[in-house]
């Protein structure tokens, strides 16, 4: 298999309206792009003037078959060799992961050369490296497609808000545990019914950790974090719950109150500019836009000063949505380089990370507690001691034990922690339950 | 009052940082775009590197009373020497209506200055000249703020979608109509109750004719023809109608059948390329995200080939939402001035509009007729004849009437006003009530 550089792909006609596009990765996403970049290059050319030509698609084995027909000769297994030829244009990275992703992007900034990537863990950990060598070599880094798949929110987040004071960010990000969650609030499944679905609708990984466990939403709040709030945050910075502990009775109890629980990534900016990240549950009131996105839609939910409330709803994953952005991505890096126009850099700061104990909120708590008199009292006392005020309480009784649920007024996370910390040192509480913060007021 | 050019305000310190706005009117808008570049010049410097200066404000009067604080010297009532003041880089125009915002801006143009337009009506009309003159003199013509206030929309329609095929967009974007339909559905108050509320918080004019009616969605669905399917449309073209034959018994039968009634702008690609533009009061499945866009709000969905499914939500009026939109303009086109870059420009075809009675779905329909025996059989007859088929009836008595309502089967539009035509032609049908068409499904 020759090198792009060598075959007869660099033989190609080449004139100055192409741009040459080197693709790194042909799984779903990559493969997805390919169909487009070939199918519809004429319309693609028609409606935008810029004729986008896929020159080169490195994969890791060049013979296995493909969804895709990639056109014959394109593929290669050097990566760096297609970074690397200079007839390549513009490179796609879409190999995911952190190496070598990173070096081969390092590589194609350093020529010169926009990069169009989709690789949420590798901006969620050495985003600011990229942003950096990206802004020395005055050249687009674009990643529309890293968060929210086909949803356009980097983009109006960088350009359309570059203006805009943004107070709080609240997304839900992770298409597989909304999917989860929407089971489990419409038909109430358990969550391990709704999990079994989504696997078999290929919604969840055999192994879902990193989707139900909040790791993916992480990243992606790391990253957002960056574009809403200029904020230098990696994925290990962020606080992260998921979804597993929640239970019907939790949901079901929600929605009573007038509540849904999401699993939500939250970005919010206090008074003093201290800026808190984190994924977790949430209980989000019932008329909230965020809580009619059902299924295996994403959604980013942004609040500012001028602009007041936004949302943004769409595909977050799958091979063509995230093409789309990918695309979308690509024409603007071709349009850049055919108008000689100035890239937008991103620069991160070191800032001022709210210390999450310091989270002011209402929460919700489910005890499951023996039934027998006092108990309710000894519970009781210990909120009290924390500080910590009840808003509203149910008890239900489940034979020899009692279930009690609280809804709490504002708190800070530090007096309710301190307060389970010693609710499970009481002999009459039997399991702590679930804890899901209320979100959505202001 | 001194001409701009000739007063303090052009004999203020100028460097290539700086960027010279000049703001033509000073409404709701212009007010609170005059209030965040004063106030937040130093903020939205330090985020973006660009340094926006209000340089000149062109008003009516300048002498009347402003909720803004527009610093001395800046107001004058001489708006073509805003736009051709050699110190002012670029204008905004927030006067609204034609003339002389027409003028102002095609001067402006010529002169090389981007210039940056809230103004649907002057869109909606005469936009094809205006991108035209745009396009000659390569400059930006931006105009985000002239669709749903702040919401990302034209931005993400120019620029993340350009290189998707767009099928349909339906988009409620009149705030006025939502909120009146929203207490309609809500707390099932008659059309003249939600009207003269939204009147009274200040969401309806006194007339409300432009809103209630459709003309300001229709202008809206023009703009976004030629954004989304690069069509040249003017707001006359537009298939209208409004919501004020709208009645609670329609909005909770429509309830019962699991829909939501919204008035929607649709845009939608047929098969053979062809484009029909329309406005008019829409059953929504309750499922799908627009039928949860309550209140004031107003949202774009979009399905396209690649993406799949999006919707962009957020405040569609109010001052400070829609100046953030200007902001983000004044910004784009500061970049572009700043570092030469090319503007993206529109260019509109005359391109193939489906007649509206080619419009193909299901229809809802209520009739008030007779209560006696035979009247169903009549009415069914004349359904029978022109081919229109239903799928669902409901029929309830009002003391010697009855009221019938009906969902039929895919049926053309003309087939459907064929039928109306006959029906009120039959001495049992004493009123035709609405004519709700479903959208929502593919």
């Amino acid at each position: 298999m020759p090198a792009p550089g060598t075959g007869p792909v660099a033989s190609a006609p080449m004139d100055h309206e192409t741009i040459r596009v080197g693709l790194l990765g042909c799984g779903h996403v990559g493969g997805a792009l390919a169909g487009l970049l070939v199918q519809d290059r004429d319309a693609i050319a028609a409606r935008t003037g810029l004729r986008l030509e896929l020159a080169a698609v490195a994969v890791r084995s060049t013979t296995r078959e493909r969804d895709v027909a990639v056109p014959a000769g394109l593929l290669t297994n050097d990566a760096a060799a297609v970074v690397s030829d200079p007839s390549i244009d513009v490179v796609v990275e879409v190999i995911g992961g952190i190496e070598p992703a990173r070096s081969l992007i390092l590589q194609a900034l350093k020529l010169g050369k926009p990069v169009v990537t989709a690789n949420k863990e590798l901006l969620a950990n050495v985003g600011s490296e990229l942003f950096e060598a990206a802004g020395s070599a005055g050249v687009d880094l674009l990643f529309e497609a890293s968060v929210g798949g086909g949803i356009p929110l980097i983009r109006p987040l960088r350009e359309s808000l570059a203006g805009e004071r943004i107070r709080r960010v609240m997304g839900i990000v992770n298409g597989t545990t909304n999917y989860i969650l929407t089971r489990m609030t419409e038909q109430g499944a358990s969550y391990q019914d709704a999990l079994s679905e989504a696997q078999s609708l290929g919604y969840a990984e055999r192994d879902p950790t990193a989707d139900v466990e909040g790791f993916d939403a992480a990243a992606k709040a790391a990253i957002l974090a960056g574009v809403a709030f200029g904020l230098r945050v990696v994925a290990g910075d962020v606080y992260r719950e998921g979804i597993s502990a929640i239970t019907p009775d939790d949901i079901a109890y929600a929605g009573r109150l007038g509540y849904v629980i999401k699993l939500l990534a939250v970005l919010e900016r206090d008074e003093e500019g201290r800026v808190d990240v984190r994924v977790h549950p949430a209980m989000v009131p019932a008329t909230h836009p965020l809580a009619a996105v059902r299924d295996s839609f994403n959604a980013v939910f942004v609040e500012g000063d001028a602009v007041g409330e936004l949302m943004l709803l769409g595909r977050g994953a799958g091979g063509l949505p995230t093409a789309s952005a990918v695309l979308g991505d690509l024409l603007d890096a071709a349009h850049n380089l055919r108008s000689g126009g100035v890239p937008r850099t991103v620069s991160l700061a070191q800032g001022a990370v709210r210390p999450f104990d310091d989270l002011v909120s209402l929460y919700y708590l489910s005890l499951e507690v023996a039934d027998r008199p006092g108990v309710l009292a000894s519970v009781s006392r210990v909120f009290g001691e924390h500080a910590v005020s009840i808003r509203s309480m149910e008890q239900t009784g489940l034979g020899a034990e009692a279930r009690l649920v609280f809804i709490t007024h504002s708190a800070t996370e530090r007096d309710v922690q301190a307060c389970l910390h010693d609710l499970r040192r009481l002999d009459v509480v039997d399991r702590i339950g679930s804890l899901v913060r209320v979100v959505g007021g202001r």
